[in-house]
């Protein structure tokens, strides 16, 4: 049997476990919101951004004589165990609880507080010397600290972990870009045969592609560096200090190393979380542009004999139970799979975000949730691709050439010296017959060998000089 | 300059166009609400559906004593105007408008009261002597008319479009499976090379997706009958004869054919949307099911030298501006433009059938708008479609042939006999050296060859005998 | 430092750690797909489907004789371990590999294959006497047997989780309408006061939606019990025996006591999902309909002084870190969440249920993934709804009162006595006077006192005899 | 009957109607494709930028000795036509084409080419002296003309269109929020009583919320004006002069005074249109924050005497067809519904921008299609709400005032003076009896009446100094 204390709230008192910090809110919480427990209890992200909120707070408030100093001291060594993961068990609760984040705000309250009366001596529970709504709550509301956590967890995700995955697999690309730069292949537009292209262009389009969807995510940063602290529970700040709104974002960005600021409008920092709603965007973005890259891979990877078979990528693992031998695209698998679900949690984010009321909106915690595990997947599925993938990429360089000559689209070239419909002629002529191009185009009498010869010449028709 | 006349209504006066049936609050609503103007215009399916419904309610009205016999003769008659198209111009108003669609109920009620006042010799605007409300409008609401006229347009346009056009494109499917049962190819799994099938299982496929899709929207139709009609302003049926309902929709019935009924619980009926919301999501299966499908022959007749060539597809317009020759899967670019439209629309709906509160849900003219619109793209491109590609696509033997002689995963069929492993080396060595699957094989000596013509056999490994 | 053993597959040999019974494939793709890995490893529905379905294809191969009896049987023993849960640290794969579930399934096999062995007293990794593709796998491709998988996990949890949770807040919420059918109230549309209705009307639509939601689920359930087992590799059945599938599927309705059958066509069964599509959108639909419940819940005990206040809702926590006293409508914001959650988990399956080509779609685990987490949090959080509020919802019957009193949509009961616009007068006049609808009525000499007072009776107006 | 003569093209020859200017193509896409004619003709925005790009392309090919200076004159001379509106009725296309557009661009060369032939005294159809391929089209294809129209008719739409009507809507209600700074009132989270807030801090959250939506429009502008114009067939561009892109946007810049600039990677300009999908989201963030505006609006002007009651709107109209005298907020309704419409159009947006393959994205015309639509239904809308709603907007002081005089939450105020734990019984001792916050905090004697009456005061607790 757990041996339990008691701790109270507003509501009354009851049971908790006796060894771990959380009070009378969070036992509630847990009591009343058993949903999805195994999959949705917070994670660091969020659990690191409530110690270091409330660890900035309550340097804040103690330099503007909001809190004595050595009760803002053991809040801030309370906090510090939170921001170092030392404290990750005691944040039971999970993303479906109230809307406004409140009862995770209060798991940080009371764990914090718990934490610090230990550290002072104190009986957990006693909310002596340190209170959690009096002291480490002082000048907050959930209403405020909630979206600024979120802010918090999402510029360091982004930082820690997306721009470098990310990062990693564009570079990678570019580098094989630069590296087939003189591989001219057939372009493919419609799925049909079209003018040919270097396969560096091919590559090239791809980092071209993620790199402008990396640069709509920076685009988006400052609206997440903007926090709604300050505004307590309704924006007006009541029972804040006129300065802690800007002082606790400084402090946070003291802390983090990012450019945090106080938000201009608290009333709309409160209302709604429409940087999220943004950044949830331009995280689709990125996701369809890998969508895309990752498509374009397993189809040119397609075969190896019945298919296109311009790539060759790496065999990871045996492809079937029942097909000895086959090797599939499954990092390009894995890697759309994600993609779909960055779609479906940005749809869940934009719903979420057009629902908001008056001073409030509560879908605060499905939006952050929903946006870390975007930003998780997409940095977690472009290193797998990267390293199992990526680097091995290479060309079929045989397949690229006997491909590269059978295509008719060659003949486009001729337009400017013998206008489309001659062109157009040779093509279908050679098409019906099953013949070259080169074959048509004398038949038809429409250039000389040495025309043609000089005319059609692929890579000068991919202008990559 | 156009003559006016004046129109009235409980907001006071107001000038309408003279030579137009509609009234005051018709020309409210033109004045109010210019939105979308040149494209969100109902068009013929809700028009007719609003004189359906407006000939039945006089019918019904008449019949439990609601309306005396003349009254209800002259709206009969104006009515039969409207279901027959005679009145389209006199229905201007636009989507977006009130949610409850008010302003197009009271847009018939306009319309069918000035055109029977006309055909009884009374003069438009005096409400003698047919009322808009008191006898066109008679025991009905907004809240219930217009969520019966969306059923009744919704119904009769997947019967008169839906059905037929999605009919004809799957018949045609369905005989290229029949013709094409004999048809050994190259199966694909993960886009590369599997185990055969015919080409008639695979086009067997998409038939049976598609009827999937089919029988799902014919299991959405039990609630596209439930009719609202009878509920009035809450749910309650203030204000309408007891009977109303349940006649009105028998009526309905009778107009259309259909086996309209009178919803169980009214209260549902004006609150909630859900039968739409199903069946939106239904042409969702199905757009994803008609996108498959048009993936799959874009991709099967790619080419036409440097892809999968296995299918060839009508060549119905140049494909290229600038390459001569080219031609391109245009009928599955529009079809699956289409299904993602589809796709869009369907978010709208489900989006705007959660949005409800209390006793209404007012969405109502956007939700049918998009149920609609996806109804007439489907039937309009399977039709496009049917006839225009569907029709003429042919296989191109000679390619599939080739493929099928190439196809490394034929040696599944050795599992069986000399087990999984042993058969996973044989294609390995086969791709590694170029080979042939006999080849290697042989060369491996775990089958002789007369083992291995035996065994492998594409026609009997796809089982289609 | 862990022991480990040597495994192999087609790839080569590679080190597993020593206690756990995977074997070489499942070590491939732990070390290939680190995506999501805290929060994404298959939980028990799927492993216990897995489970399922390998006892029931080794007894399905057993009496076809494809299968000796003692491997069979040894295959049982093993697979039941599995589906009791024994071995659920066996399986540590993500949702994100193999877009078949190729892994996951041969995890199933080298799970059960060296549980097998260890019971017949031979060495993991030794594949003898038990082989995991050969035996294990018999006569089935990951590609029959994930879906097959994803849909025996489906159709237990809906009969475990789904239907027990929402039908018990159904039931507690038809319990109140039947409780509430007396109490007479302010009807609204577009949020303004209509005409009256009961409580029990009013609460009475939410069932009838729960239901109808419910019935969409339930139309799905043929499409789920439909199984691609005996499909293989793509469709054909290639390496199974003719009467496999129809067996295994009847081994599996035997197991599970759901009627479970062999799929009509194996190759639509393989290379699309559209079955869970459909269901997907059915949750989606229930998911519609508890928001619009829950929304009506929170705004009806809207205030507790400044909003409607007309129902009251259990306290369960404190509201607010920094309001004290407050309570929020906790309760129905986790519903919320959970909503737009079930919204976003649809968009993502819907687009990979489009995205299948040729024989595969190879976006199965993602489907399954979310479809299972809608399923997971719909039940969660009805039955937090219901035992945290459902149960607790009384009206607060003086302010319905108060509220009723003060309603000037009463006045449409005298539509039938003395027509829309003498009772349009009636309303405007008390509305912009502030006076009773009665005193109005009156002034305005339309009716006497008595015709007011009898015809003006709000319990006859909610038609609830 | 109508006449026709015949035109050509490189599947041969065919019948168009005399008076048409458009060619052999066109008249093939009309035939091929229809599709949603009704409602999806193409509209001025795309038909203007096409004769913009063509007028562009003449000029640059003229200067770039591309084109003779007489042959560049004529097309630009046409091309003004079709920019002025003239020839609106030759574009008789829709939507649902081919996915690159290329018969819209192709209707364009034909219509244009016509066009200058008339103009030059030549015979239509005859392609003398201008051919519509190897003139207007000279240096072109459609893969990069069509997506070059789109970005044209985007940033010409967003310019004169959606600026300004939401700017209007935009400065209505900032000046309404400056009217009302000084209007307290009771502040809402979680839609219960909350912390006061004034009248004019609720509206500018609302105008923080569209001005944070707008700045997002205006980011993804740079992206718009990046035009693929020079890259050709797949992003090469051959056939074209070296300098051709680069004039040709700077020439689409002086028409146009908009910054439009050659993009830096044709291949990625021509694969895909992710500007254009993080236009659609910000597009989708912006409806966001007019639905909860919208939603706002009608919750606060909710009754007239059972709901909230603070804010007055414009009554435009009858709301009721049954109920007498009942208001609606139409201008709300039609707002959230193009709200939703906007979230579905931006659906299909994204989805349709993550299909692209190789060097083409095949969904171009649905993809500007919805972003047009949606900041053409913005627009209507943004300008009807002001127009009809926002202007008329009055706050109903009488019962604010009362609202915030029952509000229990101005308890908030004393936790700096007593403590959370004390301010918390307080409320609750007022809510259980009945009485007001005075009364309870008198008689529990935490607060003397001089301090009660010196802390609680509602507008200092506003901040809103």
């Amino acid at each position: 049997m757990t041996a339990s204390r008691i701790e109270s709230d507003s509501m009354g008192e009851i049971e908790v476990p006796a060894q771990h910090y959380w009070g009378a809110q969070t036992q509630r919480s847990i009591q009343n919101f058993p949903i999805g427990v195994s999959r949705f209890k917070w994670q660091e992200p969020i659990i690191s951004a409530l110690g270091i909120l409330k660890k900035a707070a309550a340097q804040a408030n103690a330099e503007l004589g909001e809190l004595p100093g050595d009760i803002a001291d053991l809040i801030v060594w309370a906090a510090d165990d939170v921001i170092n993961g030392k404290l990750n068990d005691e944040f039971p609760l999970v993303v479906f609880q109230t809307g406004s984040g409140t009862q995770s705000n209060m798991n940080a309250n009371e764990v914090i507080s718990n934490r610090a009366i230990e550290l002072s001596g104190g009986n957990k529970g006693s909310k002596k010397p340190v209170h959690p709504n009096d002291h480490v709550n002082r000048g907050q509301s959930s209403n405020d600290t909630f979206p600024t956590a979120m802010h918090i967890a999402v510029a360091q995700q982004l930082g820690k972990r997306l721009f470098p995955a990310v990062g990693a697999l564009r570079n990678t690309l570019a580098a094989k870009a630069e590296a087939y730069q003189d591989i001219v292949k057939t372009g493919r537009t419609h799925l049909q045969d079209a003018t040919p292209i270097t396969l560096g262009q091919e590559i090239g389009a791809w980092v071209a592609q993620i790199d402008f969807a990396l640069d709509a995510v920076q685009a988006d940063l400052p609206g997440i560096y903007s926090l709604a602290i300050g505004g307590t529970a309704v924006g007006t700040g009541l029972n804040a200090h006129p300065r802690f709104g800007e002082l606790a974002a400084q402090k946070i960005s003291d802390i983090t190393g990012l450019p945090f600021r106080s938000a201009d409008n608290k009333f709309f920092a409160l209302s709604a979380h429409d940087a999220l709603v943004n950044l949830s965007a331009s995280l689709r973005t990125l996701a369809g542009a890998l969508m895309k890259m990752a498509n374009d891979v397993r189809w040119l990877a397609s075969g190896p004999r019945c298919g296109l078979g311009e790539l060759v990528i790496p065999d990871n693992e045996p492809g079937s139970s029942i097909m000895p031998g086959k090797v599939n695209p499954t990092q390009c698998e894995a890697m759309t799979m994600v993609c779909v679900q960055v779609f479906g949690n940005d749809a869940a984010v934009a719903f979420a975000g057009s629902q908001g009321n008056f001073q409030l909106n509560v879908y605060k915690p499905v939006m952050v949730h929903n946006v870390l595990e975007s930003i998780e997947l997409i940095s977690d599925a472009c290193l797998a691709f990267n390293d199992h993938c990526a680097v091995g990429i290479e060309p079929n360089r045989e397949r690229i050439a006997e491909n590269l000559s059978r295509n008719l689209m060659l003949v486009t070239a001729l337009n400017r010296h013998i206008g489309y419909d001659k062109a157009a002629a040779i093509a279908k002529k050679a098409q019906k017959e099953g013949s070259t191009l080169r074959e048509a185009a004398l038949a038809l009498g429409y250039v000389t060998a040495k025309q043609y010869d000089e005319w059609i010449n692929p890579i000068d028709m991919t202008h990559s000089g």
